[in-house]
């Protein structure tokens, strides 16, 4: 059983808290910290916490906790884990880890030169449908990983900071690109470097300085491009969506808006429908488990099972570092309008990774290119002459 | 915190331990109780139980627990019931409660005698789709229910004692049909009493006496409609489908093959795909989180938290006796093939209600009947003279 | 090429006229009746028809066409059919084909005895997803079909007289049902005799005195059970799905609402979205090719290519007059509130059909029930021996 | 009516004639020419075409045909362009147009130069569907486009000149990149010219020069992104899939996997599942009308409707052109790994367009970023201080 101390009462520190305390727990919040004396009183008596501070430093310190969960604006996360440091307890931070690699990387040099126990709280990595299909991946049902997209849009988010680029590190990117990245990356294997970044960025269509959409592709060193695609402009919902291709088998997951659970409403839905709907009337789609849809269930699970048993979490703060300096070269594409590289200076994956297209056999002298059944009946094969080069094809 | 004895190793006794072990919990099952050593030392082994043992008076009666689950064979449950019931423990019972209403009955009389606390493991009524669509349900946004489908087939149950109609009370209407049954009343209302049941039930396929198909009409005294689809027949995996129709809306829910988890394999999956499921290569529907899928998780914290609050849980032996009584009628029906009542000789819900269809006033000499934007953009209404009673229509 | 004559001005009518002249078609709609003057005016205007009549006889006998569709409301189907075979021209009726049995056997003893051509405009059975899926089925794609449920709901037609009993001859179930009962038809075998109709009726929400709402089981010779479920009370635009079970497969078919057109708008669609939708804004789903999803553009290709090949139609007289009898069956078990047997004095198809269940051998000694893949990964055999019939269950 | 040319007898060539010979057509294909006699004798006896050749020349200027259909390989349609021209015929040319845009544009000119009519058979903007999404975006319905991505993968070509360069101008951007543009640039507007493109290419699986998938990113001069994705690596069948966005609503098209039809078999399909279908067991997704599904049906009918009433088709050799300029900088791109600008020397739409982000006014100080309903059942809003430019929030 731990005692946690949860900084930040906004939406993601309800998320986190709610889920923490839910289902039949062992776990609990035992102190808050936000700014605003009202708004912490007040998600201390919603919560049933006994302790709440509008002092950082107090809440990390207060000897009832031996775990910090830090759910604040980006720029307060260097900060808040240094604190925890010289606490000495574990931590476990917000999605995005820095606002760039550099800030990341001093997070993560700090927690492991003290030892503390770190984890990365990129939830929807852990969506039990996410897992279960990297699992399905890992096991060779995809073959080899060629392509992730992974898409997080919706009409923008719920907090003032996100949409001030000092304080956020940027927009869209950096809002809902790192999980799209990380997304990617549990699919093509963790321990492929990735090369290179393109990335187009465009304010189109809210007042801010940050970019509300943008595209980008990450080049793998196995060949493999994991694709993001994040919007603060899309209408209709939230769209959380991934798509996965092998030389063997594809992979599509909908963790949102179309998952089983339809409804139309003439009267109007009179309570919450789900995160980011836009409407109360019509066709609505709501999401029944919607902590479980996002994955806080199994990450919180896996974060605490792994502080108890002294291994490594999924999702680490290197894991945090790797996605800030992929973000890093979206950014500086978006500007350079070219291919970026992704500098990593501390690399722990695979150095070389063999992306060669491998030749299937189908005769002595002929390699197999594809095979298709065709509308009158008939199997038409096209093949590759060994010697020539030549393709033919050949009815069977 | 509870300690639990689990009565039954099967596959139920498995979801239902990994159920109560999963996540963070802080309730462990304590003692495990199966007829056959071999298995039982096992699973205690697997599931890391202290005790196992194959005497059930004994697993009942251990001093190491407060909670009784019973996930034994249906002709089972009363015998562990009373035993329960005589150790003073809480109990909870899988579906259905009996094996007919008489059974369910004298369950339910033990539990209410003796005080103790007693929940229905009924637990498709807790996905978390399902108690999100009954809470908008509840709050009007479908008007007044006139219809609920619910739909469970599969290719067969997993186990020898569902197809021996001696232990099992029946066929596919008591595996599945009592799911069906409750699902429906929780949309309808379970204040609404159930009037009457025509029901069809054939063996199609499988060389066995019960029952391996059946679809079932349940007439409430709203006037709504209850259907149920069960069947030991089906192929493509497992279809957990429900409908409702009110007259302001309409639901939804998919519980099982569509619910945004689609993957394809020519490699195949290695792994287990999913419960029910008929394939291992090409379009698989894997079900991430299959426990919160099925209501398992939602439903022991329901049972749990109440209780520790002391109040009742959402599904009593109220309910499964209710359930049991409605499957009676099901059975009659398809001897007599006619529409047979339901008895309950203890009903607790509402004695009349309210059925009539009301009328929408158009003006002052119509009623309306619908309107409708028809493919040349005009609108159309159908009214209904008051005082003749005829029926006209007017384009817009 | 063929100059057709057009009964009626409605709807239907419409949707007729645009299919007969869509595309490329070489056929054309030279004759226009209907009642008012008006209305016939401008339809033969909108339409591009040379000649309009209010005099139905006129129509029919005009010298410059060859073919009559009928498109009027139910009880005049019957005088239009006597006219077009006094006439002596082919004749193609709406749906349902009478207002029951008695008059649908007249009309097809009419066309028969004169000897001209006859055509059941059943368009529901013509989607060409149907088509190809009915295909599969006669190919043994499921096996021995066990269930098929046809479900047509919507919020109620558009024109003022299929409210009124008397000249519709019914309901939800003469409207819709019709589709229905035809459609499992077509996939559990034209040649395998309905016996007897269980059918629940009721009106649930509309002031008038016809059944807004119905189901209805109708079981067939070989075992096999057509669902139906009709609806004038649906909420959320039109509801056209089927889904056939048989012993090696499953098909689901969706005609509507869920075809892979969705869009979410804010702003509004300003055109017309799609046949019986009820909203203009928030999530829609428009059906592209609407004549076609409804199985008009297939069902006059079969009708004029039969009639120029000298062949039968898919669908003629005869599938209409048995449709009749099954949905007197219906209306008599609504009433009797029990199995009603389907009387066909006239029954042209297979006597006897051997519906028995048929054993799987697994060894010298057992027969299979089933096979499941465990989550544990063994596979679990249920069998049955054959000396004693004692049901066992063995694991590999 | 009309008699027609059919250049090529392979699968684009059948699905064509299968198309204008389908439903109740009035034109015909009276000549049909191919390389091999053995296969247009074969093709003619088929399609019941009263005219073969091997002779492309005789084809094309034989006296009983008025319009040629060339559906050749792509290095073959230049010349079959300049002898129709010749000929004085109308040319309707398969896509794409050209294998890069100097070809297309030397095509365009000599049919503009000749003033024959030519169409470019686009077919994929046809789909019933797509016209219908096309006209809600242009009514408005999605408000300002901001993006459109068209996705078409499927595992590679059936045809050996495909997956040779020299013949085809390329790999899947050639192939299928064609059709992806153009459906971006109809939702986006014709009229809004392209400005540069970034596209990723690479050559994933198969042993051939040409790039077997591509993902890329056309600029709008409006700011709107139409975005590709293609390949011939994709398992599972044909995924043809668009989603466009806009400042006021979002339109999801499916055209091929998820349209309403599925099917389990165990027994299996024994025929045609559908195009590129990689099963016939288990799990399928049969297209009902394929060449409706394709938008061949409502193509003809444009192509053949325009040139009998002398207006310009929705597709013309003017936008082939375009498209090919775009797939030439797309090449550029994959080598020069930067945003290449697209070369139009002649366009003929709009010069400028403005793109500015428009500022929706809260109030007199402020600007309206956003406002959500969050899970408490409060409206959170974002403003934007006009003077200052600090956002901030507040709750209603």
């Amino acid at each position: 059983m731990h005692n946690i101390t949860m900084l930040g009462s906004g939406l993601v520190g309800m998320f986190y808290t709610k889920t923490l305390h839910g289902l039949r727990s062992r776990d609990r919040v035992s102190v808050v910290y936000s700014r605003t004396e009202e708004r912490v009183r007040q998600f201390a008596r919603d919560w049933d916490i006994p302790h709440w501070t509008t002092d950082m430093e107090e809440a990390i310190t207060h000897p009832d906790t031996d775990v910090v969960v830090i759910g604040l604006p980006n720029h307060l996360h260097e900060p808040a884990v240094h604190a925890a440091v010289r606490a000495g307890k574990a931590v476990f931070c917000t999605k995005p880890l820095g606002r760039h690699a550099d800030e990341a990387k001093r997070m993560l040099d700090a927690v492991e030169e003290a030892g503390v126990f770190a984890g990365y709280l990129e939830d929807l990595v852990y969506t039990p449908k996410t897992l279960k299909a990297i699992a399905s991946t890992r096991d060779g049902a995809l073959g080899r990983v060629l392509w992730a997209r992974s898409r997080e849009t919706h009409p923008g988010p719920h907090s003032d900071w996100f949409w001030d680029k000092e304080k956020s590190g940027g927009g869209a990117i950096v809002d809902l690109g790192c999980h799209c990245i990380e997304i990617s990356r549990n699919f093509i294997g963790k321990d492929v470097r990735p090369l290179e970044v393109m990335c187009w960025a465009d304010t189109q269509v809210h007042p801010i300085e940050a970019e509300d959409s943008a595209v980008g592709l990450v080049r793998y060193a196995s060949g493999a491009i994991g694709q993001f695609e994040v919007s603060w402009t899309f209408r209709g919902g939230m769209d959380l969506r991934d798509e996965v291709s092998g030389t063997e088998g594809t992979i599509w997951l909908n963790h949102w808006l179309r998952t089983g659970s339809e409804m139309f409403t003439a009267a109007g839905e009179k309570g919450y429908v789900s995160e980011k709907a836009e409407s109360e009337r019509g066709w609505l789609f709501p999401v029944g488990d919607e902590a479980g849809a996002l994955g806080y269930v199994e990450m919180f699970t896996d974060m605490l099972d792994s502080l108890d048993n002294g291994r490594s979490p999924r999702e680490t703060f290197y894991d945090g570092y790797v996605v800030n300096a992929i973000m890093d070269a979206a950014y500086r594409s978006a500007e350079s309008k070219r291919w970026e590289p992704v500098t990593l200076e501390d690399w722990r994956g695979s150095e070389s990774l063999d992306a060669a297209a491998q030749m299937t056999e189908y005769d002595a002298d002929h390699f197999l290119i594809k095979e298709e059944k065709m509308p009158d009946g008939t199997t038409k094969l096209i093949l590759k002459q060994k010697s020539t080069g030549a393709i033919v094809q050949k009815a069977l």
